[in-house]
């Protein structure tokens, strides 16, 4: 379907009503034990139809692993990921077939591949297709050793946590159904979620993640930089509409002074420089 | 320095203070005449020191064809275009050769290439490298063709255009200093640039770009969509901080009854869908 | 494993010992109904164990379509095929984990991957990954049309074939367990196949591989060349030694006046050249 | 033109009769001095004109640095190289725009991309493109550190050296115009060549080249394996005909009893495999 990075390369595969979707992961270091039970909670995670407020289709996501693992250690060779679609029911999309939904890329399948797209449930547009994209991410997250990554929910519906969430906390965010670290705004949201169902909507939302211990130096100039490959990769899934990094689009509304309109960076986000350097 | 697209490809090089910057464009169709004169109009666009508001650096920024080209024609080959650098003046530079600049990526070069860096104006990080991607992108819309694409800063410094401004005065929204389509918008933005350089501070805007025209189904499934390409080039443009397309982040903030808390969106970016179609 | 070509690519994994081997195959038009049958027989021309003349192995390798196809007709997204490994035995292997086949791999598997490669008959190094190689081929040839390609052999232990034989008695080499499309010299081959088995020993042999129909003005200029491209895909076959196109190394001994030392190409290899042309 | 590589990727461009030839290498370690006595002593090694044995053009060949360097040290960034074309007269060309020469690329540049080709000289399939190569080969040479490598001729027109030549005899085989490192069999070959020329034609040759001190574990599976990426890059040389390795196609004339109609390896060719490990 598409290919992610140069030397950890993640080309993926597969439908929403195929046989499954899938993953062939490149770069591998040879003899990485792959910790499955990570990677089966990182798919829970990801999995809908868990609480009462998400799509409501309800998988197993066990990972298959089609190549590259000997006894469960990488080979060095790339590594196959496949995962079933297990609870496919495609009839309700042959009614609609020829009527594309809007916010979806229906009509972009259909004016690219005319009758022959695979219309169900989206295809290979579907965000079914992020199950295999955090198998592959489970894996780069082993190889990150000591870099620590989190997200949480910050935003629902215009409803907004109101203060920066220490990492800790938004790493232990999974204990609410909407993923939001801040208890009493995770309320709210749930409200705003449950009464847009009631009316037969649904809502947008922005999710923060913050990585802690990367080192620096990362990425190149250009197109190679670490923000450039993560929008891609962002905006890769279903849905995205955009991306930000550090302050994003409240860079706009600094003020001059003292960026007096918007509250300092918290301390966290802050990078001390070497005050000089002789290399 | 990194490379955009598959089909269409540009291979960007080059430094800030370094003999130029440049690129290797692929994909070029034999046969068409590079419209040199549209070229150079866009780099002039680019190009800092226009008015008192920017960057006060002056190049004549006039693009050498080393490459693809036979009597200004394509010929099918990777066409090269190189810029010099001819105002260039590193002096400036040495003495603060190992203090990073916030906001630049200095100490991120320092991190991944030591002493050996090009700390001169940010070396392969600097804004100067836009202009080979300006070069590129002149002889990308000729390519086009119908496609009509225009740009104008929406906000800069908190102050935002009131109202969604019509394509065809966006694409005519040169003659203001800040690129702005809306004359008194425009003219409070010049103030706050003014009053921010007069403190020795910038300000942050936001860019809208608007594309007429583009062909339905165009990108592919997951990092192949072609939002997530554009991301991709958008964040190589030093000093972006977040793109988003569409309704943006704002589709966090639609209420679920009849999007009630954000108008509605324009006509113009509404698509009408078939109502069906037998392909 | 490895990805070959940019708008018709084919990304391969696999093992030989471990579940299968397979394929991620991109760029092929949303409609083609794909040749189930005509894949089967390519596999099957491909698969060992047919005769008493090569290796014993035995496997059904049924190809398992784990993406892109709706009722088997391709929907323009990434095709993977798969391909489960059943007649597997891998106990005769584990006798000699650490003692390195000449002419194999193992010894480079060895030194890039250590313990955690895969020993097992070769793993990703092994000739079973030709069989996605032929399951992507049968998908190119469908797509190319109307481009005949036929293989035979022409040399195996020294034994050659005399003379050129014409293209349409290659197609139908076949017949013979050899796949050499000229009788006499296929007897003779198979005479010293049996001869060397009898001994422990193996032979080497050389593939004559013909295309008809291919238009001109295929590939680019450098490594973007045709033969550049079948080249590398080529070598990717597990134990090839070389590869030539055209007159090949024979090249280096035709002689200055009129090539009297080496016969002159056969008609069917010679090019006419319009003698002039006003595009 | 064509990319090369993955890590260490080298972009080339440009043609035989336009303003030069070029490359953009990336992957070269920041830090690494250039060796700009060594590339010009590669580069004039590449020229032709040097002898009355080759052809005529005569061209400094002298590199310049687009990009990348600082004070002739890699910056980390893309190091862009450009070599102009000097002694280029283009009038001979016109006369035979529309008629391709044989065993050239004419045709096929004809075939793809019609009157908007460059006809000059070849225009991009020029063998000048190997300049740049050179150049670009240079770098890796000092990159691959303590690796030997030299090549030398081992057959011109049917005129082949009678035995196998030391690697350090080969290394010092530029004294002779021929660059045969046995100096009885180039001296028939000049007379070889002398004689081809006298009569208005040309020879064909054969190159070997060895390399020393290549650590072992290079190269992946599949079309990642090294030969696959050397068959590439040296099909990409214009004119080149074949491409073997080891053993090459003379493997398939090997006697199953103990190779009797061909002689063994050289000792040097030899590789000892470790009798066992233990990783």
């Amino acid at each position: 379907m598409s290919t992610l990075g140069t030397v950890f390369r993640v080309t993926l595969f597969g439908e929403s009503h195929g046989p499954g979707v899938g993953a062939v992961v490149e770069g591998i270091p040879a003899g990485l034990k792959i910790d499955l039970e990570a990677m089966r909670h990182e798919l829970k995670r990801r999995r809908p139809g868990q609480s009462k407020l998400t799509t409501q289709r309800k998988e197993e996501d066990e990972p298959e692993f089609l190549a590259g693992l000997m006894h469960g250690v990488a080979t060095g060779a790339p590594v196959t990921i496949f995962i079933r679609n297990t609870d496919v029911d495609s009839r309700p999309y042959e009614a609609t077939k020829d009527l594309p939904r809007p916010g979806h890329a229906d009509f972009t399948a259909w004016a690219k591949w005319g009758g022959a797209r695979d219309h169900r449930g989206g295809g290979p547009f579907s965000a079914r297709t992020t199950a295999p994209l955090v198998a592959a991410g489970s894996i780069a997250r082993q190889m990150l050793g000591r870099v620590r990554i989190a997200a949480h929910v910050v935003e629902i519906a215009g409803i907004g946590v109101p203060h920066e969430i220490p990492f800790d906390l938004i790493a232990g965010a999974e204990g609410h159904p909407t993923r939001c670290a801040d208890a009493k705004t995770a309320e709210l949201m749930e409200h705003a979620i449950t009464r847009a169902r009631s009316e037969g909507d649904s809502v947008g939302g922005i999710v923060e993640c913050r990585a802690q211990g990367l080192p620096a130096g990362w990425g190149g100039p250009g197109a190679d930089g670490l923000e450039s490959e993560l929008a891609r990769a962002l905006m890769a899934i279903p849905a995205t509409r955009g991306v930000e990094f550090g302050a994003g689009f409240r860079a706009a509304r600094m003020n001059p002074r003292g960026c007096r309109s918007w509250p300092a960076l918290p301390s966290s986000r802050r990078v001390r420089w070497p005050a000089s350097r002789t290399p």
